[in-house]
């Protein structure tokens, strides 16, 4: 009782306290109330990733198709009202591929319908050419020696035959709460379990080397022997042909050498080499060793650029009011394979990021720290663009890096984040996803993911995260010719750009350094 | 007590009754053995369908396609050392297609590696041929007044945008427990509730013959206007295409008259007609929409026969010891659409029935009953071939009906029969599945199923039953381009020929009218 006055004056000195406070939390729950406005009233995001996937299309790396996304991106960066809007170039360099025209059909015994397309950066055929298939079952050099001769003026397969396949699986999925409280609870890694994990990796990639030098082999064989192309299984069944880049004679290392290299430059143009549906691959095999003479007809109409081209990201930003030399950043690539238009990887993606910036942009009011997105090419290609910017800018540069956000998994609502094992930015990371408040979008998890933009982060030491979405049915698609408009949900991408706006701008914004 | 010797009378009495029996019993046990070793350790089922798949391939009815999968079939009945091999004539009549190649390909604004493939006997296009695309976005007659004069020299697409499409559910699927069981206890409808069903089935198709007859009048408008081709939707996602047979001119009442009479006789040669996969579709059209110029190249190298093909179905028999003029008949359809090899619709069934006939004939006993595979024409135009031969046999012809089990959904397990409506056969196919006991493969349901060769018999009041199978993939596949060998698992195929056999068997050895 005696203590009331000093009570009295704790109490005010206390509401003394938090006014500031209050004040900026009033300011965050309004802007956070704008970018949802805006978001998910006032949305572009899909016009956006319509005029990239359609219009632009698929846009190989070093690519022309590449270059109108490029000057696409720069277009509509500066139409959102970005500043600093300007490609970045980096090395290696890689080659243009001007693909026209493509046709291949099997014509006897009877005509079949294939689906295929020719792998990245797949040299033509110098007209339409007409030729028997055989399947060169060779692993042994004796093997290989039994073929010599025998091969000029055909089209070889070369894949394995896949084994019988049936899925009993659901197409698309989103993930079921169960999945995702298994994620919240996972423990970071100590130093001896990720060393375990290399170790093991390591392993793997030397157990599976000779199979993708054994297919190396096998397509040099061929184009050494005169054959008109090789063909190869498309990975995916169903009737959707997932395809990569060409193969370059060689020592290969692992599926990455194998499969993402054709870009570089320094080798001839080489064999033609396609890709075909899986089950469409098996039965043309079956059939050649039923001893069932097939004949098919390809045409590549393609001119493979003669100078190294130069690799291009295209950034623009919104400059920090109190702190514009500490970054937050936020990407997805802009590159795609050649099968279909890129949508769900990464049309999604970047449609996303840049409706983030738009969003962000048209608040009118300025971020502590500055914003900008990275548009990154040469994903597919091991992540060339993102890897440059992460030694240009903060490693080898004078920028202070503060985070990294990516997105690169299709269209599917964010559901979490994952934190490269940074297991003290959890409570962060909780805190600005409960601010957001996307129904179903809370989970954090301190695991690992892989293959994507925020890895050069990652490895440079850098906060850099990939989130947690529903994959839909991006697994059956990606890097397929149906990786088209139809796998984009407009709600999915609406509220992944309200997100990844809220969590940009709470980045931005926060006081104190990113906990690491 | 008494009564001792009386009942030892009675006794022996029994023994003496029952000794038939027994050995009955005995003798079709062993049957049963003799027929699982054949059918389980020495099938030849799986050599069966890859004959007819990949030797034969797509054999719609009336082509010469079809013909080699007539020739096949009488060579292989042969084979298996049936009686009275043969083929049967029908009509009406049907046109050859022979289809010599086929490519579609988009080429600007950018090359699109296009799933796709010819309706049955479409037109050719007289060589390679360039056109840009249209949609020909018309209902009503002043709207396809706006075309007038512009569709010369186009390839213009008629299905209209699907809607977006993703889909949650597994590809391929067993039966649950819960599902059979349900089927298991559906009580036979009254005539009242027949009458409504078939009420409510006519007044669907009303509301659908508009649908059609404007797909038909479109087609038929770019026909006239000089159009290159039409192009349509492939129904089904994630790039494969299911594609039927081209649409001729006039008025169509349902979907069968616009999808299944392009074999009709008495048309002129007409536009040529392809289906692409349904995203793609969508794709182009939305890219037409928004004002993008696509310009596309189509060959189509087919010559449509000028003079009327009769249909025709394969039969062979087992001849019956006591009642030859009593038929059991089994049966599938021989014939297939053109996109795939016909491997699950309908080479499975066609494999397992001649597989089941090899088997009972390599018995070397005799059946009571004449047992007779029917090995149709076409089923895909409308029962064709077995609507012919329930008249010949058996409406207006002398020989006694028995019973027909059909098999025609691909090559799942069989989990039990339909027995349309006839709740008086309950019992007795109980006791037959009980016999086979197979694994899974007795749910004995009063269901009806639909649209496949036990119709005809169906509807003249016969018993004619189709399977209960599981689904597999199937209706994701069917009729589509990967409709190949992928789709055929091996077990299934070997215990459905087993069961097959067996209850072929029972029927034809069953003392007693089949219950109806
Ligand atoms: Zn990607
Ligand atoms: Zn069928």
């Amino acid at each position: 009782m005696k203590f009331q006055p000093k009570n009295l004056l704790l109490k005010s000195l206390i509401v003394l306290a938090l006014a500031p406070a209050l004040s900026f939390a009033q300011n965050e729950a309004s802007t956070i109330d704008a970018i949802r406005q805006k978001a998910l009233e006032e949305s572009k995001v899909m016009s956006y990733i319509t005029e990239l996937s359609q219009n632009v299309g698929a846009r190989l790396t070093f690519t022309n198709r590449y270059q109108l996304a490029v000057d696409w991106a720069m277009k509509t960066l500066a139409g959102t009202g970005l500043q600093n809007v300007h490609t970045e170039y980096w090395e290696p360099s890689g080659r243009d591929w001007n693909l026209k025209k493509y046709t291949f059909t099997v014509v006897k015994p009877y005509p079949m319908f294939i689906n295929s397309c020719p792998k990245g950066w797949s040299a033509g055929t110098q007209g339409l050419q007409s030729g028997d298939l055989v399947y060169l079952d060779a692993r042994k050099p004796e093997d290989f020696e039994k073929y010599k001769g025998k091969l000029k003026g055909k089209i070889v397969l070369v894949s394995f035959a896949s084994p019988f396949y049936m899925s009993f699986d659901p197409v698309a999925t989103r993930y079921a709460d169960s999945s995702l409280d298994q994620m919240a609870v996972i423990k970071a890694k100590t130093a001896e379990e990720l060393d375990k994990e290399k170790t093991e990796e390591d392993e793997l990639t030397k157990k599976y080397k000779p199979y993708f030098q054994l297919m190396t082999d096998r397509i040099d064989f061929c184009n050494k022997e005169g054959a008109i192309a090789v063909v190869e299984s498309g990975y995916r069944p169903y009737g959707s042909v997932m395809s990569f880049s060409i193969s370059h004679p060689g020592e290969v290392n692992d599926q990455f050498d194998f499969l993402t290299t054709g870009y570089r430059t320094g080798f001839p143009d080489g064999i033609p080499q396609i890709t075909i549906a899986m089950e469409q691959y098996n039965t043309l095999v079956q059939m050649l060793k039923n001893n069932t003479s097939i004949t098919a007809e390809l045409n590549i109409e393609a001119e493979l650029g003669t100078k190294p081209v130069k690799g291009m990201s295209v950034l623009g930003e919104i400059k920090g009011s109190k702190k514009p030399n500490e970054i937050v950043t936020i990407g997805a690539h802009l590159d795609s394979y050649q099968a279909g238009q890129g949508a769900a990887d990464n049309g999604a993606g970047v449609a996303i990021m840049i409706e983030a910036m738009r969003i962000l942009n048209s608040l009118g009011i300025q971020p502590e720290r500055t914003i900008r997105i990275g548009l990154w090419g040469g994903e597919e290609q091991g992540y060339l663009g993102s890897t440059d910017y992460v030694k240009t800018h903060f490693t080898e540069g004078t920028e202070k890096h503060y985070v990294y956000f990516n997105l690169d998994n299709g269209a599917g609502l964010i559901r979490g984040i994952q934190l490269q094992n940074n297991s003290k930015a959890v409570d962060l990371m909780k805190e600005w996803f409960g601010k957001a408040s996307l129904e179903g979008s809370n989970t954090v998890s301190v695991a690992s993911a892989e293959y994507t933009d925020h890895v050069p982060f990652a490895e440079a030491g850098l906060p850099g995260f990939q989130f947690i979405q529903d994959h839909l049915d991006y697994y059956s698609t990606y890097h397929t010719q149906v990786d088209l408009m139809d796998r984009i949900p407009e709600d999915d991408m609406k509220k992944n750009a309200y997100l990844i706006a809220v969590l940009t701008w709470l980045a931005a914004n926060h006081q104190g350094n990113f906990p690491q």
